[in-house]
């Protein structure tokens, strides 16, 4: 009765109470998780880390096989006129290995699928859907992270970040049934697969409905994303590989003062699905 | 001054007070109606039953005329190994026909659009909003049914839920101006037609505004849903075309506690709405 | 750190409070703005005037430069059973340039992007937002007006709406990076530019943020709307290119009673924003 | 065998002789056909009588049962600046009616796809193919008629010619196997179909290998494609409905001048084919 | 009987004789034209030059306004690992001015489309042919040069070559008749236009019609396209701005070697053509 | 001077001569080769068997390594009603492992696209070139081996054969320069790679200018052709899995009268060319 009581299920919730959704629980809190396959969904070499860096760094330190997966290569997000496309996407990639290296991912674990920046929204479809199908279906993770394709984020999700969102979670129903992209069993040998949890960054503050401590691991995430120099000032408007002591320190700073708390601790905001039909 | 002011309406009634345009109400309520031609769309053919059933068997035993039409062929939700695509359109489609023929809706008054499943997102554009007006402006009911293109479905509706929606309030726009696609009229002989109600199941609890008692009909609704065997558990995994008794008394206490209820009533839920820019 | 920043600002805020953001404020007001150039850009022609007429009214009598970008012709729009888009769309244009005229802006600064009425949604992408995006670059205004890609449209903003809303800002967005659509750079010689305000028309209730007092201007934007005769009945059904004075009067009255009003005077209510990622 | 020997066939000729291939004959001539059934695919409703207006009488007198297909509304073709798309439809519509009519053609076997002149190529595919190959799996012609898809056309095929050719000929592929567009079978009923001859008209002169003497026609046929008076000079120009009695004369006389003969007769030429993939 | 005609005429031609339209010529040579408007169509910044460079000297001589239409910005065609699409765009851009400058035709008539290299056969249809008819509709010339879409180029002129070809000629066709695009009369005030003669560049061997005696223009042609430094070895390899003395000589040595030579002459081949379906 | 000196010269030779191209010569014979890179595209899972069998047959004698890239699954080819896409697929993919297998290439240098039968014209573009420019760029061929972009084909290309065709040469260009799809060297390390020689099989008559004599691997060639089985009669109708003794004989027979011979051996004819805009 999966499918279609899945669904009533969402129905009849949603017409009782949306927040009882949101006290949906994990049996096994993810910072807690050990020796799992945890794949990450970002749209562009950064939210990762800005987004969910300091619990991808606690999963790194759980000895869990961290996968990222990079939709697009950040060629175009630079105000220097001497700047071209071909040289940012190398310098954003080399960044986003060091970055997340940092945190603990190894560089062969990052996978990029190599869309331009800007242009997910583009991308031929279902095609887009059909490689993030099979990804999945490989990796197998026993969780999924992705940026968060909820309403509330329906304006600037517009474009990349909207794309990758809804991608992936039309990946995560598409990988379930083998009659999705079956060449992917027929010619590929790839197994249907149901990814039993899943959790959202970037989620808007009327819903996450997790929130993993980071305070261990805050200082190494702040670190970790100055690596992505070009995305901030002074890089981003006139290129240079590395900070001054000043300007790191600034960022650094504000980095700290952006960060959500709760509790006096730092955390990351997530929130927390197990179907993708899940309110 | 019907284009500009309704328009103009809506803009105000938004910033004065959204719950307002809730309590819109028609003048005579659905379930009286009699002799009236209904016109239901549904993304698959289940969601009319599972979101609609009740409603459709009172309109039905009210001597409407109910019209069913199904954007997709469902061909892809088995997770049977051995299952594949056009044997469970096969299977789909008979099941539908049993399903609503049991609501009393006969077979030839189920219309089958084609689309295969998962993949109306990427239906040809205009293309697909273009048979839907075709199908109205023939049709030409006094009542239209379809699934709720709101704000709050964003999320899930992603995909065929979401495509369905869109593409029919699209399509009661498009037919009731001649001139979009005016080869409907200068070449087929359709003329313009505007749809005077829509009722929007799927709803969401804050926008829900109108609720059918289907006391009467529950029972029907339940074993008229549970004809759709391939979408339950056990067959949804391991295909069979008939129930064993516990499992069918299992998925029918399932179904029963799941159905929304109101004043202790079987109730089913909708949007009701009278123009296609309305809120 | 302007990429990175806003954006971790951006979900902080989320986190903390979305009315917050509402507080939102320009240095100067709009409506006391002199000898800038404003760059409004509208779906139809006449959702600019419908939208925002009254202040465009004062933005031209205070001498700033408005220039009005129309998305579409408006060709369908029309219940005549004689009327045919290419006059439809004669009409639409030559109105508007009346209507824009009333509210002080010359003819030549209405700029038409020349898509077919109720198609915006289906025009070839990222095109359109290349053209926008030029647009932008050449005209380099110090206040961008559009309809608001807000969450709470998502509904009835499919289709043109909606389009020209999303549009218009991913065309702000490109616009800041030279990188996304070089060769305006590199062949025609276009800059990039970075869009400073931003006021969006059509908000919803919840997200309107400021409201500019049009009462000095009410009674021309009412006038200037009723030129597009086409627009309202009895024209729309059987068209004429003008009105008796009893429809005209009856109108108007509408207009009146159905603009909004705060403190006792007539306002338009906006939502502002400085960019293109923020709440 | 028939796939792979078939193809093979082909391959095999090509490499011996072109013009072995060109002597393919039927077994019984077209122009002898008793109470068969034709299917005539036209790019624009008018090719049909230009290119194969005397067979199609002689079919008629036959008492075969006629079908026209006509792919496109032809609403563009005018320098009259007073013309306007939907008239032009309208027109040429009446006038295609009439002209068939006199082929003896009755008008309700006249079938309208209902696409804009000059846009085939744009058309959505594959849904174009999809709806050729329903026409023909429900008309199940003995004989089908098409606009030649060979390659001395490339040229000015481009375009609705082409897109015509090509596309009659992919669904002459698709309609013989049921898995192309299952949904046919699955949910319309529609059985594969194999066409088992097929003469295309407009063919270069050195691939028609067929020639129908439509002496006994000609006249009917010049008559007939003279009532598609818009498409000729003054009308084209300047519409009237109809003509005066000198330039009708004249245009007239032009035909005739211009109708192929071959050993004193007038005819229709035409490449044979009883195969999708044959020279 | 402008349409109807001139086709009957074509098809009867072709099953007459190919060569005799072969002999269709102009009323005035191409070269002897004075004070003319010239429209070149070109897929990249220099296939004008390679291909008609000595016809374009020679009518910049004769007082003639000649314009030049560059599809795509050439941005890929390198070997250098150092290059990038940015800089070679702008150094191809830079020397096309400079190669045309010294053929005499002025860098303001340069006018770029701004397509990427080799992509132009996925640029947004029919988007792309509405682009090149405003600009016919807007230059209005009375000769026409583009590349030919001559049958014989199937193979190769795939991409780029085949797509401007194609697309050059169906704007010609969309050019005359003003309800393709209606909007560019409606909205911009462009007319429908005519183009009376038309020579196509890179024709066959077969269906060169048209020999251009470039004797007094063949040095300047070769100084020209060596100015197109970039598309030469070495700078093709390893990029350099400018050539060593030897190359230089070598690579002009090679062209002079290449130029087609007719009667003793160096000619540059077309094949003429008055209208868009002509052959 | 590499590309427009190659491009001049081709234009030049097909003034003067088609033939002249036509006896363009290996350095060494393709069937003399040893261990090299043979790299083969195939439309369908069959062509390369029934196109150059042989060839591909004394390639893996020679100790060469040989890739088979197959474009489409091949599951819409059957006339059997109890026939499904799935099942189809998997055997063809079977079949197609054995029928190589029989020819020396081993099952895991078979890549699969994984396209749909009959669907390759409608890939998302240029993704499809995108994907065999990175098969291009990581296997690095000595010689490529593919079906015949030719100008004949057009006609019967059309589908699957056209686009494998004009896809493979385009990508064969692409992967020369880095610049097209950088990201494939940027994010997935593959450098650019010029394809030094071509062999084109399913050559026209008019074209073929190399044959392979392959009397010495006719037998293994017809036998692997024929466990092909779901291609011919009578499995193309009523599927079975084998042959009956007096159907395979009366096949291979009709084999062996069909494949080509020259001086009294069974030969295998291509069209050879060294690059991918060459005559």
């Amino acid at each position: 009765m999966k499918v279609a009581i899945a669904f009533l299920f969402a129905l009849v919730l949603v017409l009782v109470s949306r927040s009882q959704d949101s006290s949906a629980k994990p049996q096994k809190r993810l910072e807690d998780l050990r020796e799992k396959t945890i794949l990450v969904f970002t749209p562009h070499p950064d939210d990762d880390v800005f987004g969910a860096g300091g619990t991808i760094a606690l999963l790194n330190r759980n000895h869990n096989k961290v996968y990222i997966v990079v939709y697009t290569n950040d060629d175009k997000g630079s105000y220097d006129p001497d700047m071209n496309s071909q040289r940012l996407a190398q310098i954003r990639r080399a960044v986003q290995e060091v970055s997340e290296g940092m945190l603990g991912t190894p560089k062969e674990n990052i996978l990029w699928m190599g869309y331009d920046d800007g242009m997910l929204e583009y991308a031929a479809q279902p095609k887009l859907t059909e490689e993030a199908t099979a990804t999945i279906r490989r990796i197998r993770p026993d969780v999924l992270l992705s940026v968060d394709p909820g309403e509330w984020y329906e304006r600037w999700h517009k474009s990349d970040h909207r794309m990758a969102a809804f991608n992936t979670i039309d990946a995560v129903r598409a990988a379930e049934f083998w009659l999705y992209f079956p060449n992917q069993k027929l010619q590929q040998g790839l197994q249907p697969y149901r990814v039993p949890e899943m959790y959202f960054f970037y989620p808007s503050a009327q819903e996450a409905n997790y929130f993993v401590d980071i305070e261990k691991a805050a200082d190494l995430k702040f670190d970790a994303a100055l690596k992505q120099v070009s995305q901030f000032e002074p890089a981003v408007t006139k290129y240079r590989p590395d900070w001054d002591a000043k300007d790191y320190a600034k960022a650094k700073e504000e980095l700290r003062a952006k960060q959500l708390r709760k509790d006096g601790h730092y955390v990351e905001a997530f929130r927390y699905a197990t179907g993708f039909n899940q309110f």
